[in-house]
């Protein structure tokens, strides 16, 4: 997906909402239990009731790995069924050297047809390039990330200047290739660093999570984290996935989604 | 497997060889295309050829999820072929959010049943701790890995002190369990760095890649690396695997095996 596709998308729906798939099986309405492929059916469900209130889904893949073979059967199923003016982000946080990287490429871009994958940036460019080379397909470079550990290594100040950790991997990674290809993945519990994250990577979307179950909010990120292009895409998984355990689960997390969507619409 | 059962075995094979399952269907024999799964009895043949000059495998998981579902059933298949008396390592650089590690710790030492997994720690402690939860596994983590990008941010100076990155993730993480638990790893192209980071840790397990194929040699990272239990796995992956493309291979992977083995008891 090219970036003007996906801002045309969010104006049209007047929303930068991403949903988070995260389906835990132990947390699903228990009728859905009977069904063949039970994280695929609760998914089918959570997209038919929400696609038209997001721009992008973002399965998280350790959910479905943990089911090994079925699992991931299960997750290219869910990919597969997402409608294609939607983003697809295969939150996989990988990145190795590039003879590995380059497999991992194409098992999210060619065999899941995702169209972005987040990754860590700790290997350097290598680990990171192969990702790069696919036409209309994104690397989502971890930064700032939302959790406590963010603070072990994230923030640490580097003997050159006044950057910390993951400035410097702003600053460094943004020269790799364009903010046609590149975005960044900023928590919402971090508001405060928005303001110098825009000043290093003004053009780039921030995939943003840490809104609902982890305590950001939309209004603190849409404050600071919004550029000319919007440049915004905030992700709420448990929030909506689980906002009823009843069989009204859907109809719950579209009424979630659509307090999001409500929230986002002010700030275009 | 305990640190200690680790070491037995290193001491009677008089080996601290690791040999990576790096499985690339497009490099094996061509008469192993006709098996119904070719990368698994490549695997197999490999193992049963090499299993009694080296103390672990390490498959790594990109060259398994590139196939999808199948794929993910070759390593399973692979892992349960091992014998218990060797260390499995799934080499798949995972690490999120404390919520998510749970599930690729369950997907990795649960349903895969390796011992080990290796492990980015941009994400800090909540990232790392739920793999630390499991008796008798461990969590590698990465420290000054074996690539070129290992330049990037691994070497980059911190403003507190004479530390580099890498050594910051050494000190930090070793706080947050033992030698029993954690390992590191360590490119074998940065022999340089080895007595530096025995100053640091100087009782863990270091994981050596880039011997073979990335330039690196045995007995740079045995000179500096070893310590009184050993402390090293050094680990070979294409060297071996693709030592002929003939049907020979497994006897070809078994003398290249041989040959790093020998040069490895020279030091024990």
């Amino acid at each position: 997906m090219t970036k003007k596709f996906l801002i045309d998308q969010i104006k049209k729906k007047q929303s930068f909402l991403c949903i988070g798939l995260d389906t835990d099986i132990n947390k699903i309405p228990k009728h859905l239990l009977e069904e063949e492929d039970p994280v695929y059916e609760f998914n089918k469900q959570i997209i038919e009731a929400t696609h038209d209130l997001c721009v992008a889904y973002k399965p998280n893949t350790a959910f479905y790995e943990v089911y090994g073979a079925a699992g991931w059967q299960s997750l290219k199923n869910t990919i597969a069924y997402i409608p294609n003016d939607l983003f697809v982000i295969a939150d996989a946080k990988r990145a190795d050297i590039g003879n590995t990287s380059n497999m991992y490429a194409k098992a999210i871009f060619e065999n899941l047809d995702a169209d972005a994958i987040t990754l860590h940036p700790y290997m350097g460019i290598d680990s990171v390039s192969p990702f790069l080379d696919y036409d209309e397909k994104w690397a989502i470079i971890l930064a700032l990330t939302s959790n406590k550990g963010s603070n072990d290594f994230q923030q640490l100040d580097l003997a050159s200047g006044s950057n910390k950790l993951f400035e410097e991997v702003l600053r460094t990674t943004s020269q790799w290739a364009s903010s046609e290809k590149i975005m960044y993945v900023v928590g919402a519990t971090h508001p405060e660093a928005f303001q110098r994250i825009r000043k290093i990577v003004p053009d780039h979307f921030l995939l943003v999570p840490g809104v609902g179950a982890q305590g950001g909010t939309v209004s603190d990120v849409a404050k600071y984290g919004l550029n000319d292009e919007v440049g915004l895409l905030i992700n709420a998984s448990r929030s909506i996935l689980y906002a009823s355990k009843g069989e009204d689960f859907a109809e719950a997390a579209r009424k979630e989604a659509q307090k999001l969507q409500q929230e986002m619409k002010d700030f275009l």
